[in-house]
């Protein structure tokens, strides 16, 4: 039989790193293009340790149907969590426990847009978000994301020129791609103009915890106050498993009650076994420990290639140096036809994600491409970056 | 700040049974409200045991990001089950891991239905599902479910008065509510009234392997043999766990492709440990033992429960035999009002589910309701039929 497609999925490409991920299985390929963290930052032991106290001491609650919002003692770990390390005070807030930041942005934007409806984000922006706005279609509208965050003026027009704009999507802090963390100025006026028209914002935080140089600037949902005009998402991915799918939502209480009705539809509830995990290693562990491990790894291994991308490519490539998380973003002069460098560093054995894939237009142009240094080897980073250079002097 | 929600979200209310679930914290209360398994089906020791192999022989892969569509061993155990037990040939369909069967009926939807668009159903239904479909602004079309299966005729009428009609979603075997097989004669008319009206049929047969008396029925999806007229959907959350979330979907491969992208943006990929353990389970234990176990148990709960309805209910009230899954479906007689006894049996301590929470038109009228003999103790199921009997004899 023929089938005939939903009009927000028929267009819809599958994500170009979710397919190249695929065709990494190729060991010799090295590969920047990734957006995982470093198997080094799984906790295994204690991941280890934890499950047999689960199996052994509540195996019924980790295997039985649970609540669609989430593991109480989880949902409290969160509020205080983010009360700590970012000063969020979400006491008229709500959480809802997520299956990984992914379904925190799906889920904001299907219960905020209509069909039709536009959703602002930086371009360049996180392919994920995108591709969840479409998936409900929803339209994202880009703005264009300086060396300071998105530009304020483009986006005070943007939200006039687009009142069927329900959402702002922002990742203000360790930007993925882009590597940019915006500043406590630039969040002030963009908390400023969202509120002049009226639309709430979207904070998409993953990295947030991963910082490994220069000091914390201000969350925007801490910079909102008690307002409700930011709806705040994590992850546990980039901290303790990515493939076990545990993120969340803080937000006003009302948006988190039409989340949890939108979630109970999608998979009735985040898989309790890993959010009793999760609970447990925060408790009984030493999650700070633990992440600063990762951050001194991160630090060494971003310094690493952007010593190596100094030394190695053309003086005229421009690239971003992050504070955190796990992406630098490269732009190539016009000299160089960046299709013809992503393609060449591949056929030489290196993978990057092309630029374009980040903009809300599909199939749009672009002069960069995103590298990632948490996945790849110190001697992968030290080659591959070699051979990037080499194609950018040719 | 104001929130404005989606159309398709804002009309929304929490599953009734969802809700009910949270409320029977409350150990006082007999329930047979509940759609869960028995605890006594998960097998604890052997979840146990694989969890600790897991960690110890391929932690990295259990933890970090995954593909999309699904573990490839799982899928494979998937594609030579399906054959095993219901004859069904999927050698030109692919399968898809979705976060319990939940997420495949949400995500078929989200693939053929635009807004606006209508999904046929046997009335009553599936709540999850009802509910799937409208939060992607798809309409329910309830077709009257008989003793043997969907009405045909009324099928056939509805295909012609809903044009609009993207889907035809349908539990033939012990559905939940309402206890009924269908026939192969029913099954078989079915397929060729969609056939005739080119809709494809989604088959969720999430129990199909909790038989406890008669023989199996063929499935849809084996009786339409290549045509690739049915999608296929069952899980493992009433066989091994059900707060693991591993479901899957067989279907022609356009299908599953996309049903891959929107999967993308809801949660990237199921949590990926529980597929390697659902994988290894199949592979290195005796999951037919195991489920001849959990049909065992439910035979005899089902048994006990129908005996004391027979014994304890007025001869006036109808209620349905089914050869397996989890749920009975009773029916008042007009002389009591059925709000009046719902309110009444909580108010005396047995939950039950109201029969229109499983219709078409939210606050439907109804007769019936929904009684489940997997979760409550024998005890239980004697004294709660008890009460039960009670009001309808008085």
């Amino acid at each position: 039989m023929e089938y005939a497609f939903s009009e927000k999925i028929a267009g819809m490409k599958p994500s170009a790193i979710r397919e190249i991920f695929k065709s990494l299985a190729d060991p010799s390929i090295i590969s920047f293009a990734a957006g995982n963290p470093s198997p080094l930052s799984f906790p295994r032991e204690a991941i280890a340790a934890i499950s047999e106290e689960i199996l052994k001491e509540q195996a019924v609650t980790a295997l039985q149907y649970s609540v669609t919002e989430g593991y109480g003692p989880l949902r409290e770990d969160v509020k205080r969590r983010i009360g700590e390390k970012f000063g969020i005070d979400a006491a008229g807030d709500e959480t809802i426990i997520t299956a990984g930041g992914q379904q925190g942005i799906e889920l904001a934007c299907k219960v905020l847009c209509n069909e039709g409806d536009a959703v602002i984000c930086e371009e360049p922006t996180f392919i994920g978000a995108l591709n969840a706005f479409r998936s409900n279609g929803a339209r994202p509208i880009g703005v264009p994301l300086r060396g300071d965050g998105i530009d304020t003026e483009a986006l005070d027009r943007a939200l006039t020129e687009h009142p069927e704009a329900k959402m702002i999507y922002l990742i203000p802090t360790f930007h993925n791609p882009a590597g940019i963390t915006s500043t406590l100025e630039n969040r002030l006026r963009v908390l400023e103009i969202a509120r002049r028209h009226g639309v709430p914002i979207f904070e998409d935080n993953p990295y947030g915890e991963l910082r490994f140089s220069g000091e914390d600037t201000d969350t925007l949902k801490k910079l909102d106050g008690d307002r409700g005009g930011v709806i705040y998402c994590s992850t546990f991915s980039k901290i303790l498993s990515a493939g076990m799918r545990v993120g969340y939502v803080t937000a006003p209480a009302p948006v988190i009650s039409k989340m949890v009705i939108a979630k109970q539809v999608e998979d009735v509830h985040t898989n309790i076994f890993f959010q009793i995990l999760t609970h447990r290693f925060i408790d009984e562990y030493d999650l700070d420990a633990h992440i600063a491990g990762i951050r001194a790894l991160y630090r060494a291994k971003c310094g690493l290639m952007l010593d190596r991308l100094e030394k190695d490519l053309a003086p005229d490539v421009d690239f971003t140096r992050p504070d955190g998380g796990l992406f630098i973003w490269c732009t190539l002069p016009d000299r160089i036809d960046q299709e013809y460098f992503v393609k060449e560093a591949l056929r030489r054995g290196v993978a990057v994600v092309p630029g374009g894939t980040f903009c809300c237009e599909v199939g749009a142009k672009s002069q960069s491409f995103r590298l990632n240094y948490s996945t790849p080897s110190d001697e992968d980073i030290v080659r591959g970056v070699g051979i990037l250079g080499a194609i950018t002097k040719e």
